[in-house]
């Protein structure tokens, strides 16, 4: 992992203190004197993923440095709320067009993805706060500055996220093989597209829970093209039938 | 640079002799002693491209280890010749396709587009031999297979190159900005799609050479795509022209 971290029990309770973002915390299994009491309490107040794990796990986390049985994550940038999402889409006065990463894994289709996102119109990239890459600091270098106008929001639960967000009028499309081809879709109107996990795909549930299964005609002898060149590729065909061509 | 290496002055002449795919030879300046001269001469017989380097660069390339004056940087597949390329196209039945790149340096796009490009159904990929990554083992590893499918052809001049493939009928498509937008433009028969270096882009002399400058809408705050996921929007519009879609 190359996430920026914080070690040691006053430099993570100071970071929580002074709002640093925290994307994960880690601590030592079985470890609950008073001071990581006080970590776990500043961490919860802002819904931070706690990480329960072995010596050798944490050691590793903080390159052998002196952990004390604490070490934080922390996110390159700051995560946007839903609402930013949607006041992007209203101030350029278009349909909401969202990106929705379904557990990707590699900052570097992470960054790419969300440098798509922001060349493709979108208006911003949901990703959830478990099993997946945070806005890392890598994430940040390969999106080649979009963090900086596209706004990522990190969610605790994407399958009730997207019973919230269909309630607010979008339609979920998500990539799959064994959908039907994305030229003979609809793919106008406010629209989350889904993205899968770079080994398993699209979640069973919240494949269940999308409105349409899109796929890309594949010709090839491998199984699946790269995911943040999927992305790029569903992206850019939704592009194509918002502009009429 | 994590392509395989072969250090010191039997190894990298035995490499030679048994045939194993040489992508750069590495020398110490100045260093023109017997054995390296019988090197030499094993390299310009297989028109391996040779750099006469630093000891600080050698040293590093060696990882330190004892090098002797030379090092070999080896492809972890075989490079095809032009014809397999055209062979391929052949045995489907299909007008050529094939995917240029133009100096891309990045092991994980390369390995991204020749995975593209299987799945795209293109019949190989073109690479120059300077000033560009190789058929390396990261490069293997991110086409998730496809480079055991997709013939990945190195040629020592790109502009030769082009001149020679439009006498054999092919147009040439570079991705670009300043190019007209690429529905607008007729993708279809045989074709290569042109892909530029990420940070400069396709290059001036074959942005010449190119038949038809096609450009992705942009509709972002930033400049551009990454290059493999370029190369994966064009590569598909090029198949949805071609399916007639």
């Amino acid at each position: 992992m190359s996430e920026d971290r914080i070690i040691g029990r006053n430099a993570v309770l100071e970071a929580f203190r002074s709002g640093k973002t925290v994307d994960k915390l880690f601590i030592l299994d079985g470890c609950q004197d008073g001071p990581i009491k006080n970590i776990v309490r500043e961490a919860k107040k802002q819904s931070t993923l706690i990480k329960y794990v072995t010596k050798e796990k944490l050691d590793s986390l903080a390159d052998h440095g002196k952990h004390q049985g604490v070490v934080a994550a922390t996110a390159a940038c700051e995560y946007a709320e839903l609402e930013d999402l949607f006041a992007l889409a209203e101030k350029k006065g278009e349909d909401p067009f969202f990106i929705l990463c379904d557990e990707i894994e590699d900052p570097h289709n992470l960054g790419a993805i969300i440098r798509t996102a922001n060349l493709a119109g979108a208006h911003g990239v949901i990703i959830p706060k478990r099993r997946a890459v945070g806005l890392t600091g890598t994430v940040a270098k390969v999106s080649a500055g979009a963090v900086n106008y596209t706004p990522v929001a990190k969610v605790t639960n994407l399958v009730r996220t997207i019973e919230e967000l269909k309630e607010r009028g979008l339609w979920f499309v998500c990539g799959d093989m064994d959908g039907e081809l994305m030229y003979r879709q609809n793919l106008t109107g406010p629209m989350v597209l889904v993205i899968g996990n770079e080994g398993k795909g699209v979640s069973r549930l919240v494949k269940e829970n999308c409105d349409y299964v899109a796929s890309i005609p594949m010709k090839g002898d491998i199984d699946s093209l790269n995911a943040s060149v999927a992305a790029g590729v569903l992206a850019f065909e939704i592009v194509r039938q918002r502009m009429g061509q």
